[in-house]
């Protein structure tokens, strides 16, 4: 160090006690960088394996009281490199209901989903409206609305839980409410969002409400497994292969305004391009067996498999079947980035 | 007529000549009014009887070559109040087509759709993207689109044709450009918007293009269909029972820019309230019995017939069955209106 | 005409009665072009010098009274080639007006706006609130905003009435309400919007309000003009030399939805190149000497003179002066182009 | 605590580690709340003397180097309750420069400002673009801009600087990059954005670009405070008197996208009522004498203090002069709030 810096560093030490007393600082050489060349995010890239989640499952399933808290019983996908949360931004967790429980309704500012893994029968009501939730559904509880899950079946359930929390935290802007009856009543149309906007395509002639939220709570497994279906005889995207995003057909934004959801295919033998973006994603594996390649780790991935990419690591897909497509479901938080002017992406 | 009032009168006509020859002129007592309370359009409320069209139609499939000019054989709407034209921005014909025959490839600035009425077999080709057209798809082709039509199947064939030419020629803003060759060549990928879009619900999850036009061109009768039976047990819609439509999956406007779209569902005995709104409305009974009632003339219609509403007329329907439902289909200028700032409604 | 033609032609003439009393047609050979490769406008360029203006208003001034219906003294520019109206969508007016008269309140659906040509002392009343209009202001009634006007000062003075009537009609959309009181009741805060909105820059902070219409009704001569004078000295646009549009502050689009509004600046000694463009255009020569070459037509332009440009007309401009800047204010219709999707531009 | 809680409590301790090796967890009866009913912000609000500031400022200058790295010497608000910042969102800091000083490029993802407190004579470069910046103006860099501050005067300089550093942090989203050399090339058209957009009310006939940045980039001191004191005559906003948000002219949207800057002035003997909101405000007292009375406490301010507000805290202004208004600027992160969907206020 020179005589220079040196004579700097010590007059700013000198000044560090006088300046905190007035709540000021100014940057000391002990302090990390102010900012970084690009981004270095402390999450780590993870895999979960299916085997080992079933296990756990199970054993919370025996063991666990839904809590008292939030009236949920899950098991939360944690990072550890990350205080809290699954990424930087989102909260992922897998939901285990047991048939005749009830997730009692609250409502919180947090944006919510729900991707059902496995199961049949439970029904959620969002707001009034009433919905049963089968495997590979998509369904949405945006900010500030009423949820409640009764699980109406007779074989345990799980799905996935994915909420905004971390995002909401660093927001300083987290508001929850709970309710003093266990399940909402149901308003006398129980769909009625489904049934006006849930083809996509259309929407009531003489609807002039453009809708602060999305509208539009529930993604057939269906229609979203067909849409991919027809997209998967397309040219593939170098990156992705086939990656389809839920949006919002009012306005063409993604269905929830801070998380983005998509279905993706790889097509067999597919060997995507490695490339890198801000933002974190959530992967769960829905079918087939393949490869992704993380800041240079291999995660061997099969059905049932759960991965999470930090922002700016560089990553590839590899599917390892030469006959049979894999397809995952991911969570990520592009919207959110998008919306503050930080999102961008390079080929790696 | 006062002293006064005929001074004014007589003071005016006196100046008209010399202001004339300035380009100037100034009220004339003669004129009609600059304003009027409320629209005072020319255009008359008009049905066209389906057996009626298809003796027409018939005689000039025998008679008439495809038209030398724009190489299409229509059938066109006319209404007596207008100088040309369906309504005061709309053209609809009906365009008859044979086995084997080709509707060249053109493209003008005037926005148009087509809706198959009957028949299979024939396809379209729009920039490059290639359809095959069955009865009760709706397929676009949005301005400046290069589109061409060929009919592979055996049998004649029938649909809708709807052009906003009367509004692009209000503007002064008509371009048109034939081709070279009768039929475009087809891009490697034959369908690509419709598999990327056609969903309705989800689109390339790293597709960050914001189409100036939607990239959506096709809308299969199933999946409308299927949107309508769903919407159809919802309450009805005070005016239109159940009537959706078609719009742009990337940003929830109107299918096209300048012309609505939408499919409508009239439940058995439904007798909707009257009401009127700016805009023209072109009617196509797809199935069913009923009636329309239009600033007090009675329009019984069956499926097959045709009818057109005036901007501001008070209108009702009526389903004339106690067990079937009705569907129309309808276009109309609303959009336009709207981004006018023009489109105004009320009860009657 | 070969032999196929015509009895192509015999049979469309065959067709015509029948099809008549059943409100079809085919084409006929008769008929006009249905397109045409560009757009073949009837509105002809024209040309208003200052001098007859002012001798002819003067005349009308002495002879003619506030309109009985309208309650307006305006001189009409008219075109040629059109059946009225200054330009296929906007008609323009000089409005005179004497000491002490009264121009009554009434509302339409065409947007209107003013731009005061001469003099000072009137004021005017915009749904409830109250400007004093000097030379060189432009005050905006968008579409169904009361509005009327008092001249109180001590002299004639002219301004330039602006409204999109032609365009209303072509929608079939027009609407009027005459009020039963001369004037409007005065708001208690008579300058609201020029006051929150007026700087262009700010808004309220707590305004979360997103007004459908411009809430912004006045745009004074003195900030117009220092704008053009700061962008004046930028390198010149190479078709308008310095042009600038007013805008609505809360949007970013044009101060009204359908018309367009300009200050434009030629620098001494300016000969732009020459473009087209669809869109009619209306020139008040504020200062500045010079010419405007339309489809090879030259007009020779002085201060007071009005000039008005067909669409898709080749036109460019002169500053026939190499000392003095040429100052003009126009008002075109492109933003309803625009927004329908059918403006087009293209150097000559 | 019951049986049954504390059988449920030692279940979850029971599990802990196995689940922590596979990178899960549950919830813990010793994890703090996952919600809270509504936001317990750990900022703490804070008040700035400007004596002390003034003081500490000339020691910094006396003592300390332009930084090494960042190349800025600047006194940070700090918060006592956060581990960097100034509020969960923003840094603040003072900037002091010296005559002959540089500060050199560079640029970074954080969206950054500069609000001239003192001095005049240094000039900035942003992107090409030289502006020079004197006292009460405010000064944009958009996020990923090059900047560079040289000070040509002969007196000490200070300003405001403001950038989102933890906002995007939060999104581990931080890029920067240095310049080889300390200043950029200015642009041929040193004040193009000025000239083009800073009447906020006139734009470029011909510009069709939207850019997606705010294109100006320096509002003046004598623009915004006769802004406000032409909106100061209007009825008072019940919270904040009167308040005006700078904008970006092309869109209506905040100034900067996360970060909302607004200049206010409480009219003399001004007491607003209380309210609280989401989101977190830095203040900055330009002129007067007042109070500011946060969650109960009272800062009692005058001309040259710092002030800030944490989210969700019940606050009030109060002019303590009976005759003279006084004049704040203050930035907060609504536009990063009301983009996610996160912003809230009431009444307290």
């Amino acid at each position: 160090m020179s005589e220079a810096v040196m004579s700097d560093t010590v007059q700013r030490q000198a000044l560090a006690e006088e300046l905190d007393s007035f709540n000021c600082r100014v940057a000391q050489p002990t302090d990390g960088p102010l900012f970084t060349r690009d981004p270095q995010s402390a999450m780590k890239a993870a895999h979960w394996k299916a085997s080992d989640l079933e296990r756990l499952l199970t054993k919370i399933g025996a063991k666990l009281k839904l809590e008292a808290g939030g009236q949920r019983r899950t098991l939360r996908l944690a990072n550890r490199g990350l205080p809290f949360g699954t990424t930087p931004t989102i909260w992922a967790s897998i939901q285990y209901i047991l048939p005749g429980e009830i997730a009692t309704a609250h409502r919180h500012t947090a944006s919510a989903l729900r991707f059902i893994m496995k199961g049949r029968g439970a029904d959620t009501i969002v707001d009034g409206e009433r919905y049963e939730m089968n495997e590979g559904d998509l369904v949405l509880t945006p900010a500030w609305t009423w949820h409640d899950h009764e699980h109406k079946g007779d074989e345990p359930m799980i799905w996935l839980d994915v909420l905004d929390i971390s995002l909401v935290r660093s927001m300083h802007a987290t508001f929850f409410e709970g309710s003093d009856v266990p399940r909402q009543a149901v308003s006398d149309i129980p769909d009625r969002s489904y049934r006006h906007y849930g083809s996509g395509l259309m929407r009531p002639l003489n609807d002039t409400s453009r809708p602060a939220l999305n509208p539009l709570l529930v993604y057939s497994a269906e229609r979203a497994q067909e849409a991919l279906r027809l997209a998967a005889a397309l040219p593939p995207d170098p990156f992705d292969d086939t990656a389809l995003e839920y949006l919002n057909p009012l306005t063409g934004d993604s269905a929830l305004p801070t998380i983005g959801t998509a279905l993706q295919s790889l097509r067999p033998g597919m060997h995507t391009k490695a490339h890198r973006h801000t933002g974190s994603v959530v992967y769960y594996v829905m079918r087939g067996q393949g490869a992704t390649i993380v800041d240079g780790t291999t995660f061997e991935w099969g059905a049932g498999d759960f991965m999470s990419i930090p922002p700016w690591a560089v990553h590839e897909h590899v599917n390892r079947s030469y006959d049979t497509p894999a397809m995952l479901f991911q969570v990520n938080d592009f919207p959110a980035l998008k919306k503050l002017g930080l999102y961008r992406e390079e080929a790696a």
